[in-house]
């Protein structure tokens, strides 16, 4: 399977670019179709256009399901998402292999767009689904071209997405494997952890005005500049999230008219903060919204995601009942488990030891045993909950 | 004539986007070529691409030549460029009136391609003509679409640019006239000046590399961020400009991936610096690069201009005895008649004052008073060089 997905969306920096609903989603979701269909899974898709593939009928009763997401950031590595989705149909594989007997039916999902890559929001899919995105809202969503999501629906030969909740009914358990993206499991030195809960989350829009002028003949006393107070932001937030014991990066930012010889007349900036506690993450907002109120700037908030803890009784008896001890771990990532969790589902996560911890980047990488060792765990837990196990 | 040009290429934002090569500049040229044919000039496109209208014919004499250019900069001004090619025509128009005889052909020039908004390289018409810019370079010069200059000159039904010493050859004098772009005219209390020098002017790229990870699960102790380097770049470009009396900007930055929640894998900024003394200027690219190389970064200088004086007799004949002690100012902008006065031909410039010292802006502006002083000083100016004055 590995083989089969690694020539799609992959650009010559090494990295993925497998953005929604474009060609390169297409392939994978023709990919994720015909691997199901060779299990002899039946395939439906959702009014949020998430991909199911069931073994057994989801008719009958409340099912068990995992899987992710096969879409990317730009020049994304190969593991966020994939690796997810590949270990759910490895562990049917294996679960099958050992002769179990389903008790319920078994669903693996490829959630869509859960990168936000192109449209700028993350988790669409998976909020879509469960009523956190109004579907209004997604379907007015603009990528970098102006092109909104609707009508990349429609030239996808899409009407269009909306919730649904009568999909969402059908999750009884979700369990989402994940390459970690730190470096935890490295200091723990395991090879999977089990999610304790994801970080509080918060995504700004730092806007700073300047007056656009000739860079050779303008004195420094005449300048309203603004990439000057786009520095201090970009220092300021850094020292903030030190300060408060939380992560704080400025990745994006776009400079008017962005010039050799012209003083910026506007930078737009954007701050992703999290941590572990909200409070904290909320105090380097407001260091930084106060940097930016100094300049003549604004700082607006774009998103705010609370601390959200999966389902303790679920993962506490993953970890110490089925798989005999694996450890706890937080993560500062957004991820569609998360979204369930939020909507109420029972749901769980697994994740997969990444050795130098980096990801969003065509560096990213999980050892191979590692990678087996996540299927395993992934196919014992699959098979306590069929078995009638934890929350079953 | 103004109203003629205010329409071509306005943006919403109510600032001039007119690029080399454009639909928008065709439309330029055509309006040149017809104010020429309306006043009874020949027009000749250079083998450069520049536009010349003729007087007079140019085979019998060496010629006095005025103009300037028609492109922007992104979000440009209304005067800079435009104010000097109408204030040509309106010189000769007024000569015309007083019944002035040639001695010699009198031109009027577009140079095309002054600012280099869209190919990045500043007065490529100029420095084609005078051989400062071989032709294969600028034929191989790439805009942000990927467009060759030499594609876009196909597109627009012209084979190549060259550079053209025939065409130089007609030019005895140059005399530009241009809206001046800070507020040396303001605190010297005068409607127009004469150019002394054009400062020295480098222009150098800064690569900042770093290592792409995710924003949420990335410990700030691991992190190779170059947006950090960048905001130090900026800070410290403008200290050390304070410090040497010289002007730095940092006005276009390019981040990859640009994603918020992504830590930048590169950074590739660019530094303009200018100052009255090389020394200064060089001394800032200095300080520069060594915060770029602590950062295991680098500075690449793209281009560098040293001072470039005008014609010291020409510029002092018409400052004290055509216009009866008009004050000298020197420039950090670039200019065609620096181009022409590094090559050799006797070139001088007339500045007029910019009541808030704003240029590449939607905001640049001058009084009509002080616009009819420029066309009165350069009437007298072309004037006295055709009765056989200054140089002629």
């Amino acid at each position: 399977m590995w083989a089969e997905l690694a020539g799609i969306g992959r650009a010559s920096s090494g990295g993925y670019r497998r953005y929604a609903w474009t060609r390169e989603d297409f392939e994978l979701r023709e990919w994720f179709a015909s691997s199901a269909a060779a299990r002899g899974m039946s395939v439906v898709v959702d009014r949020a256009g998430n991909q199911w593939a069931w073994w057994g009928n989801p008719d009958e009763a409340i099912g068990v399901v995992t899987g992710s997401h096969l879409d990317s950031v730009p020049d994304g590595g190969a593991f966020d998402g994939p690796l997810g989705v590949v270990s759910a149909f490895a562990a049917c594989d294996a679960l099958r292999a050992k002769g179990v007997e389903l008790t319920r039916p078994l669903g693996v999902v490829n959630f869509t767009d859960e990168e936000g890559a192109r449209f700028g929001l993350a988790c669409v899919g998976s909020r879509l689904l469960t009523g956190a995105l109004r579907a209004d809202r997604a379907m007015a969503l603009r990528d970098e071209d102006g092109t909104t999501l609707a009508e990349a629906l429609r030239a996808g030969g899409r009407d269009a997405v909306a919730a649904d909740p009568e999909a969402l009914l059908r999750v009884g358990t979700f369990v989402e494997l994940h390459v970690e993206q730190g470096r935890g499991l490295v200091e723990l030195n395991a090879p999977v952890a089990v999610a304790g809960a994801i970080w509080p989350h918060g995504r700004f829009r730092i806007d700073l005005p300047g007056e656009a002028n000739h860079a050779g003949t303008t004195a420094l006393a005449d300048r309203r500049d603004p990439m000057l107070d786009y520095a201090q932001v970009v220092l300021g937030a850094r020292a903030s999230a030190k300060r408060h014991g939380a992560l704080a990066t400025c990745g994006k930012v776009q400079v008017e008219p962005n010039g050799v010889n012209a003083i910026a007349s506007r930078v737009t900036a954007w701050l992703d903060a999290r941590g572990a506690r909200a409070d904290d993450v909320r105090a380097v907002a407001a260091d930084v919204a106060e940097l930016a109120r100094s300049s003549g700037g604004a700082l607006v908030e774009e998103s705010w995601t609370d601390r959200t803890p999966f389902d303790a009784i679920l993962s506490d008896d993953i970890a110490h009942d089925v798989l005999g001890g694996a450890p706890r771990l937080d993560t500062g990532a957004g991820h569609d488990a998360g979204v369930l969790a939020q909507a109420g589902v029972s749901a769980a996560m697994l994740f997969v030891r990444n050795p130098t911890g980096v990801s969003h980047s065509p560096a990213e990488f999980a050892e191979r045993d590692d990678c087996l060792a996540g299927v395993a765990a992934l196919t014992r837990v699959l098979g306590d909950l069929l078995a009638g196990g934890a929350q079953a």
